[in-house]
């Protein structure tokens, strides 16, 4: 397998943006990736599109790739949908990394949009696919985040304040990030105190609905030494589902230990390299979750480790600089390409006043959807990739 | 790139299954698949699940390749929903065949599912994604194909007797498929008077709505040789989508033209070497249209080749012998992998009654979807397979 560059990243901000089409926000955010790149657009050899409910919602299940790219001039190439969940778009990045690794192509782009302000009115809540089952006896995202956490203060002490520090970090983050959707910092007790969603996770725990679009062209060796502006290399793309197993440990997301232990290996790097890192932080306990799952503290630590600050800007691992899902936004598909451009900036020494001093590895995750089985849930997919400034 | 062998292909019969789920029909072809490749589940390394319309009439946009195989004990490998409207099936093998080709993976499992009695009653009709503004002005598939009949038929002579003899064909060849959802022949007076639909389709011209599932077992030489039940080399697959123009041909697919041509250099052979091909035949005049764009004949004369016999078979190329689309069925999703079946049953030489004799090398021909621009549509993505006995 070849090495793989990311030459050129865009996004759009993420917000309500009820006035602004799927289509066009996908066209900015690869006309962004596209410039940033310096390429010519008809170099881009094949495309892939992520995109988890343009179908539910807009009617659009097939073609958005298509549909964004036949404007900006760029047709005739392999174009496809992607889709996974919450992790649909990094599904068509570790797509277009495979895509250009394996020698098939140079140049290849990956892109990710959604637009959830579609929904409005239409009713029923936003849940995944596949737990039908569970879903009418009261699953829903929320609610399994809020049993992990329950679990988890149970387990090992973790406590209501150590989850709030997450919105807090991640907010204060966001204040710097000119593209979250909500940069205003919020304090300890307003997390707290903010209206109850399901015990413990209050509105400030959860991350909100919105529109977005991202996109990153990646690229060979070569090509990245032809057109690359500060190329960066994916080191590690991986993609992994969940495991059907009769019971599981909730306090843990065994896919995403497994995926992260195969990016780890690939990339030849380590959990303690690791300086940046943009993670699935949907709900607050889901990212103190993942600093363990990911190895950035031991089993049981992640809320002593977020309230030592080790995961602030300035800390062992700077988790989510760009305010994550919870301030920067998650428009599901946009999500998983948002976060590679975030590292990416990051490594190129771009992220303005959030960034992070001389980083040189990174990290994203992704966590997308259920299973369902019997009476438990299982993530259904987990993204893991690793970006190293050479 | 290594050379990619189908090691095992599954499909259910096709047609209305108001009773199965899409999960069920999915289970059951890969259950056939993984049966006939005689390997065992857990060796498969990584899935993508072919679907054009889950997510808007049953709610399962994503997902729908972990449900399957979840239970089937596959889960951890990665596994994603890949979309690209009628061609989601063979893009998700072309996939699989990328996956296998970069020596990333040894064994890849492709699905292809649809579920179209869920639109009974739901009221508006089938048409593509992307052609909104057409749509309203009375775009839709048969009126897309209709047009370029009615200019075949002036600009070549091409009669309606010609164009009702591609429905006449398919269903004597149904006849000897088991799996077909239409096994009664018809006779040229039967398809001339059924009753009109655009002018000049009748009825029995275009391609009925159904469920099915189809998957094939991709695998590298070295797992071929260890496991393969008559392997068969997948010596091509392409996948281009449509171009953008101011204007265009009607009576030709450019994509077609385009993928074929990149199908024979990569897999070394001309269209004078296909013995048997599968070809989108959604609807009559799409069959001839495809002849010309796959070079079976030169341009103009489809009619005349399939009024001299030369689609029949025992002709020059056998042409469907499935069946198609206007006889087999067209389950969008799961279409484009059982024409991949078909040919893999041929060229094993197990297609029964409808065996084309001694056939060793066959093509399958997918179109999908459209994009709108201005006053015209083009087709949205085109894939072109070429499988080999060796």
């Amino acid at each position: 397998m070849r090495e793989v560059y990311i030459i050129g990243v865009g996004m759009t901000s993420f917000g309500k943006f009820p006035e602004c089409s799927v289509i066009e926000l996908g066209q900015r955010a690869c006309w962004e990736a596209i410039q940033d790149a310096n390429i010519p657009p008809k170099a881009i050899q094949a495309a892939y599109c992520g995109h988890a409910r343009t179908g539910r919602l807009l009617g659009r299940e097939c073609g958005v790739g298509q549909s964004i790219l036949w404007e900006l001039g760029i047709s005739g190439i392999p174009i496809l949908s992607v889709g996974n969940f919450c992790a649909s778009g990094s599904t068509a990045l570790r797509d277009a990394w495979l895509a250009i690794a394996s020698g098939m192509y140079d140049l290849v782009l990956a892109i990710g949009v959604e637009k959830l302000t579609a929904r409005s009115g239409k009713g029923k809540p936003l849940t995944s696919d596949g737990v039908e089952l569970l879903t009418n006896m009261g699953f829903s995202p929320p609610t399994f985040f809020a049993q992990m956490a329950i679990r988890h203060m149970h387990d090992f002490g973790t406590t209501r304040e150590q989850l709030a520090l997450v919105a807090v970090k991640n907010r204060k983050n966001a204040c710097y990030n000119p593209r979250a959707q909500y940069r205003k910092e919020v304090t300890l007790e307003e997390v707290l105190n903010a209206p109850m969603i399901v015990e413990p996770l209050t509105l400030l725990s959860c991350c909100p609905t919105g529109d977005g679009g991202a996109a990153a062209i990646l690229a060979s060796k070569e090509m990245a030494q032809r057109y690359g502006n500060k190329p960066i290399l994916l080191a590690a793309s991986v993609l992994r589902s969940g495991e059907y197993r009769a019971c599981r440990e909730i306090t843990s997301l065994e896919a995403t230990v497994k995926a992260a232990k195969e990016a780890y290996e690939q990339a030849g790097v380590g959990p303690g390299d690791i300086e940046v890192a943009e993670v699935h932080d949907c709900f607050t306990p889901a990212e103190i979750v993942h600093y363990e799952d990911l190895g950035f503290c031991a089993k049981g630590e992640g809320g002593r480790f977020i309230e030592e600050g080790h995961s602030r800007i300035g800390g062992k691992v700077a988790v989510n600089t760009s305010g994550g899902l919870l301030s920067k936004g998650h428009p599901l598909g946009a999500t998983g390409i948002a976060q590679v451009a975030e590292i990416v900036w990051q490594l190129r020494g771009e992220a303005g006043d959030r960034q992070v001093e001389g980083a040189r590895v990174g990290l994203t995750h992704c966590a997308g959807g259920f299973q369902e089985s019997l009476e438990l849930a299982e993530v259904s997919s987990v993204t893991v990739n690793i970006l190293m400034r050479k």
